[in-house]
């Protein structure tokens, strides 16, 4: 009797990747109760993914030991665009996705009510409430990785703007002319400063005959030019990745002085796999450039801080999603 | 009595330009009923500035034929960065001032309330309460003149952010490693999009030859090139001109999709001196770029539109204030 009168104090969230699904329990203190990853599998069609979502968040639920019933809602965080509100993901390239109504398709299959949102969002909503956002309420949080994510918390809000698109900052031009970007244009933010952007000008490098350290180690293999990798070269002192690395702290100082010109937040978070592998060189570079590109009084007591929860914020996001949408 | 019983109608709005200070008497409805101009003469010192802008107060009252007292507020558009709350201007070079508290020492002078907002903001608050953006709550103002300036209204209010300084759009890199900005920096949106660089590569194209009907026109002075005579030599067809506004439509629009990536608007105004002088064929080009440029999904519905209310955009902008902080 006291369990029920305390409400439903569990929550379900699904980190929907192209590779593979992250699902976990959560309690109602946002402890991760337990874990379940699954294969995407896209290939097989939006029905088969949506049923192994399903069986995975049947799974954690069993794990818990709770019933179905307990579970206050499911967050979803999916690539994007989306559209919160009918819980349509609009197109996801990278699950070969167009008008999949994966809310819908989900609480067909599940007792809990299911909210999505764009899964950078959700990870900068984990930072936000849960990490090193933290108490703070106006922020921007930036996930490094094959692309260039963001998400903008406004007064303790994600920030969406009248499409909902609000945040893309990936395709913010910051090198008009520059080099091709995976959207047609040119000289998008992530065309000159994701992963994907370092590994291409490194590959040209190895090309015209620059073999260090991270040659040797990838055996001048591109695809293997991961960010672990390129934070061992850098540490080695390679002398190719050390110029690289600096260039990717300016082009990321350039973006990030330009969001703080334009949005004025409390703080700027830097995340995903780039950031991490070399967090403390990495964040203290960006900071100088940041410094120089952004007005002054725009910088006034502006924080440039590493995420702190990792491969977790999804997740955690996801929970923290559910909370303010069953508020709201 | 029945006048007394409607409360204070009246409202006085201060256009503190660099050389000159607009000054105008507005109704309750927003009609300007009568207007006066000083010039700034800036180097004969703050206190000389402020007494010249009490004066014209006095004399658009005198005019309007009312007492101070029923002057419901003053609201000074003022170049920034400035504090909103405290009142002070921060620091605004093209005045020489630093740090001058420019609220308090007008109201030691005049008996009603004072509102100061950098001009830009006022300007977009115009628009979007009395011009182009009326009825719409989720917009972006830009002014192209000698710099870029912007402001954002979102949900119905201007957007200031945790510093105050949001939408400082003109020092968004655009072109990292471009032409040098005013700022120090390099590739600014106003470096490579405001007139003032739009007359630099002319004025490099004429030391190279390029003598088209435009130097004839301005007798290959650059400081002549100004946006008439721009718009002018477009119309004509002077093949450099052409090129050069074809250029400045890309990177407007280049900056402009930034914009749209980013905020997500419902409307984005464009206004000032270059727009305005060839309206018509400029926000076609630009709306043309913006389509390419931003993501399908943040464009769709999303209008591009020119500014409505010309030169007085500002001054009707110090009235919205006025209401809106005397309600806030």
């Amino acid at each position: 009797m006291a369990e029920e009168s305390q409400g439903k104090r569990y929550m379900v969230g699904v980190d929907l990747g192209g590779t593979k699904i992250l699902v976990a329990g959560i309690g109602g203190d946002y402890t991760i109760l337990c874990r379940a990853k699954v294969p995407t599998d896209s290939k097989e069609g939006a029905e088969a993914v949506v049923d192994r979502i399903g069986w995975a968040v049947s799974q954690v639920v069993k794990e818990m030991d709770i019933s179905p019933d307990d579970v206050a809602g499911i967050g979803v965080g999916a690539p994007g665009p989306l559209d919160p509100e009918t819980g349509v993901v609009t197109f996801a390239p990278n699950l070969n996705w167009n008008s999949v109504p994966l809310k819908a398709m989900l609480e067909a299959r599940l007792s809990a009510p299911v909210f999505i949102e764009n899964d950078v969002n959700v990870g900068v909503l984990g930072e936000h409430r849960l990490g090193a956002g933290h108490g703070v309420s106006d922020l921007i949080g930036i996930f490094v990785g094959t692309g260039i994510g963001g998400g903008v918390i406004v007064g303790g809000k994600l920030y969406q703007g009248f499409n909902r698109s609000a945040g893309e900052v990936g395709h913010m031009v910051v090198r008009a002319g520059g080099p091709r970007c995976g959207c047609g244009n040119r000289g998008c933010w992530e065309a000159v400063a994701s992963r994907t952007a370092i590994a291409r000008r490194i590959a040209k490098a190895f090309r015209k005959g620059e073999k260090g350290w991270l040659y040797r180690a990838t055996s001048g293999n591109p695809s293997r030019i991961k960010s672990r990798a390129l934070s061992r070269a850098l540490a080695k002192g390679d002398p190719l990745v050390v110029r690289e690395m600096k260039r990717e702290a300016r082009y990321l100082g350039i973006g990030v002085a330009n969001l703080v010109n334009l949005f004025s937040p409390r703080m700027v978070i830097l995340g995903g796999g780039v950031v991490e592998a070399m967090e403390k060189w990495l964040i203290k570079q960006v900071r100088r450039h940041v410094l120089r590109y952004a007005l002054d009084h725009a910088m006034k007591d502006v924080e440039i801080v590493p995420a702190a929860l990792g491969d977790d914020a999804g997740i955690l996001g996801c929970a923290v999603l559910v909370e303010e949408r069953l508020k709201a």
